[in-house]
């Protein structure tokens, strides 16, 4: 008889990651965790669904991997540290390789993260997985997204579209050039299958950012969310958007534009900073793109020339 | 253009529940929650597929009471008391009637419990709940799987075997009685598409219980894990199993026997108690159906004569 449920949840999913302040984890009916005094509970969660987030036959070690950073990119949005996580995996069948590579994407990074997976749930279905991480930041500190005011710098940390890019070339989608330079193909591809949440950046920002957002739908949707929150505009000037000598080496300096701006998946930091605190983002690897506007226009400049611009990023409903 | 992802979050699931210590509802990248002082956190998640954990073209609304009730079971096998929850749904298309009866199902269900949706994400794939729910237990006295002891007594809350029953009614597969009592049907019927979790009972049992679980894959099963994490053995008595006068007279007394010993989707809570102790259950409905032993034997017995008994549980990957 091949292993059921319970012999693969303890085979592969007991001993993933830190030790936390955890009385019981995985293999009751829930986990009981203690919280650290005087810190607030941020909670999120993020589902990845095969064939909508991820191509099918992804590798399972990025599956992993994944299903943990954009739920991490959401606890760094908040400004938050995170403790634990709970993993609910649904998938077609008991295939222990497969099981095996998961489980390993999934604990490095929750190691490199100081993060311990502490309950969860398997079934049988179609591949999905949400993953549900806590998080603590001090009282009242924790950051969103109605805070940004006009006048405001907008930034965004490291170098955004090179996941989307990566998804078109994992799909075919792409015509590459002529002789396209394999380290930087390869490159552009692992952003997409491995993107770095941005836990170190995060809880630097409280107290420094006025509000921040994480990119996952795409940089100029996000942003949008970020102003409808905070009831402002935001101008966003192209020459200055950060992109990577891959990307615009393999994509161009027009389409590298385009996905940076509205590619998604990056699980970069777009977050907003008043002009008196911009001296406190020193050694943070992050870059000015624009200013908080009055009024709720969202506006994509080329310098001093607004250009057209319409998209609002993704969407699981809208067509 | 149809409503898109955020503006359906907005309308249907933005205000759902109970009020409780929130600071950051839904809306934000998470949830900011305040924990209450001296407190455990008890984390809990479970999924429920279209097809696996009910049958395709279930009402929108029983799915909705069904995501949240498997959890605040849960939440209610580990002794705590619920608090916030955060919901993972993964739906084919945004249908607008399905999702009002869904939250309208979700919603009736935490307000009775006095739990806050604070938080979620919705996608687009086959029909896939996740909810995962936050709940609090004094510091210490949260209700383990592995406390009981030889000489301990078993008991269970409610009437297990109705739930399975009623599924088996609705898909058709059980033979009824010619002039079947309605009312009968659909008390099972109910009891399958309404589970009632024991969020009071839970929280009764703490300090009186050496041991409980909730009773979602079988109570034989479920009663087996319970053994195993106590490292003892358990003897059960069939004639003592509390089956319903709606079980009996829909399904005759054996196959309401077999439905209750491993039919499962019951919720209720299976416990051990210390015969010192068991006065501390008075008032609580719940029956005493046998014995925790020395060994590691699961016995199942009518009376004194032991009977033949190997179902030990549903198991999504065992075959």
């Amino acid at each position: 008889m091949p292993p059921g449920e319970f012999a693969l949840i303890d085979r592969y999913f007991r001993d993933i990651g830190a030790r936390r302040d955890v009385r019981v984890g995985v293999g009751d009916d829930g986990a009981v965790l203690a919280p650290p005094a005087g810190q607030e509970l941020v909670a999120v969660v993020d589902t990845l669904v095969e064939g909508v987030h991820f191509p099918a036959g992804s590798p399972a070690n990025s599956i992993g991997h994944r299903a943990l950073a954009v739920n991490l990119s959401d606890i760094a949005a908040m400004g938050a540290a995170p403790a634990w996580a709970l993993l609910a995996l649904t998938l077609p069948r008991a295939d222990e390789r497969w099981l095996e590579a998961f489980a390993a994407g999934f604990a490095a990074l929750a190691r490199a993260h100081d993060l311990q997976l502490v309950g969860g749930d398997m079934t049988a279905g179609p591949l999905t997985v949400t993953v549900q991480v806590l998080g603590f930041a001090p009282r009242g500190e924790a950051l969103l997204r109605g805070g940004a005011r006009p006048g405001d710098l907008v930034c965004v940390t490291g170098t955004p579209g090179d996941a989307a890019c990566g998804l078109a070339l994992l799909q075919g989608r792409l015509r590459t050039p002529a002789m396209a330079d394999e380290a930087a193909l390869e490159v552009l591809r692992r952003r997409f299958l491995y993107p770095t949440p941005r836990s170190t950046a995060g809880p630097r920002l409280r107290g420094v950012a006025s509000a921040c957002i994480d990119i996952s739908d795409g940089l100029a949707g996000d942003l949008t969310k970020l102003a409808r929150a905070s009831d402002c505009g935001v101008r966003v000037d192209v020459t200055q958007l950060p992109l990577s000598a891959p990307l615009i080496a393999i994509a161009g300096r027009a389409a590298a534009e385009h996905f940076a701006l509205t590619g998604g998946d990056d699980y970069e930091l777009c977050f907003t900073v008043p002009a008196a605190r911009a001296a406190a983002l020193a050694g943070l690897a992050c870059t000015a793109i624009g200013r908080v506007t009055e009024g709720r226009d969202i506006t994509v400049c080329r310098g001093d020339s607004v250009i057209e611009f319409s998209h609002s990023g993704f969407d699981h409903f809208a067509r």
